[in-house]
C-alpha cells in the first residue's frame, strides 16, 4: 500500500496520527499542495477529487477520504481499536467524529479558505473552483468560537470525546483545534477544560505525526 | 429503541430508507421541525444538538447523526449489508457516502438555508444561530450543478455509487438529489446517466420511506 500525504495539511495528519496510535507504517508519498501537485494529470489518475490523503491499495485501487482510509486500516489491523470496542461505543465515536468534522474542520476551512490570498478561487477543496466569500470567512470565525465553547462544556464532564476512551474522534478534534490556528484562532484562556484535554492529547507521541 | 424522526426532512429519510432496505421496524416519534419542536427543553435532553434523526437506545443513551445510527443498526441486523460486504467495498462505500454528503447534502443545505425566509438566522443546523449569506446560497447552486455533472459522469460507467452494489452511498445520493428540489434544482435533461440511476433507485420500495 502507498499513502499519498502532505505533511502540512490537517486531513492527512488525522491518518498519520491514527497510524502512529495503531503502530502501522506505510510507504508515504508527499503531494505538495503548495505547488498544486494534486492537480497534476498523474495525481488525478490516483484521485480525481485532487485531495490527500489517498490510500493506494496493492490492487491499484485507491481509497479517498480520511475515515474510509482509517476504517479500512482498522479492519486490517484490529488491535488497539480507535473506532470503538462495542456497537454502542462505535456509534458514539462515529457520531462525535462526524460532528466535530462538520462543525469544526469545515468551519475552520470556511474561515481560512475564504480569506487567505493563497486560496483565491479555491474556497472549496476538490476539482472545482469557487470564488471566496468574505462574509463566510467571518461566519467561520463565529463557528470556531462556538466550537471551542461546545468542546469546553463537553470536556468539563468527559475525559475524551467519548468517555474515558481515546478514539478517532479525539484525533479529528485535536487536528481541528490546531488547524484553527491557521485562521488565527487558539483556545481561549477561560476554556480550561478544552485546554486540559488538548494538553493531554498533545502529550501523546502520535501528536507529532 | 425509539427513532426521533421528521417525515419531511432529508437526513431522517436516509435512516428510514436504510431501515426499509434492511427490513427493520422501530418505534418512531415525529419531531415537528416546522414548529421548532427540536429546540424544546424536552428534546434538548434527548439531543443537545437539536437535530433529527436521533436514536434512543433501551439504555436511555442517544445516538445522533445518520451514519452513527445506520452503522449501529447494521451491526445489530447484519443481514443485507448496506455499508459493504468486504473491507475494500466498505472503504469505497464510506468514501462515496462521505463525498456525496459533503459535496451534495451540505451544498444543497447552503443553497436552501441561506435563501429561504423560513431559515432567517438559521443558516446552519444545530443549536447556534447564524445569519444567512445570500452569496453562499448562490455558490450552493453552482455546487449542485457540479454535483449533478460529477454524478452523471460517475453513473456513465457504474450502475450504483459503488459498482453494481446498492449501498448506503446510493441512499445518501438519492435523498440529496431529491433535497436539491428544495433549492429548485432538478436533474438536467442532458444528464441521462444520472436520470437512469435516479429512476432505478426511485423504483425501489424504500424510496417511498
Amino acid at each position: 500500500m502507498k499513502l499519498y500525504d502532505y505533511k502540512l495539511a490537517p486531513n492527512p495528519q488525522r491518518v498519520r496520527m491514527f497510524m502512529v496510535e495503531k503502530g502501522i507504517s506505510i510507504e508515504t508519498i508527499q503531494v505538495d499542495l503548495m505547488k498544486t501537485e494534486q492537480f497534476s494529470d498523474a495525481f488525478k489518475k490516483i484521485n480525481p477529487l485532487c485531495e490527500v490523503p489517498t490510500l493506494q491499495l496493492d490492487s491499484g485501487n485507491c481509497i479517498a477520504q480520511v475515515n474510509a482510509i482509517c476504517r479500512y486500516l482498522e479492519e486490517l489491523f484490529p488491535e488497539n481499536p480507535l473506532y470503538g470496542r462495542n456497537p454502542e461505543e462505535r456509534a458514539l465515536v462515529e457520531s462525535q467524529n462526524h460532528w466535530v468534522h462538520i462543525n469544526g474542520g469545515l468551519a475552520v476551512g470556511e474561515a481560512f479558505r475564504n480569506s487567505s490570498h493563497n486560496f483565491k478561487n479555491r474556497a472549496v477543496s476538490g476539482p472545482h473552483d469557487y470564488a471566496q466569500i468574505p462574509e463566510l470567512a467571518e461566519r467561520g470565525l463565529l463557528r470556531i468560537d462556538n466550537l471551542f465553547a461546545d468542546l469546553d462544556a463537553h470536556f468539563a464532564n468527559s475525559q475524551f470525546m467519548v468517555g474515558d476512551y481515546f478514539s478517532m474522534a479525539d484525533i479529528t478534534a485535536y487536528t481541528t483545534i490546531n488547524f484553527a490556528s491557521w485562521a488565527k484562532k487558539t483556545v481561549p484562556k477561560n476554556h480550561s477544560h478544552l485546554q486540559r484535554w488538548h494538553d493531554q492529547v498533545a502529550s501523546r507521541p502520535s501528536s507529532k505525526a
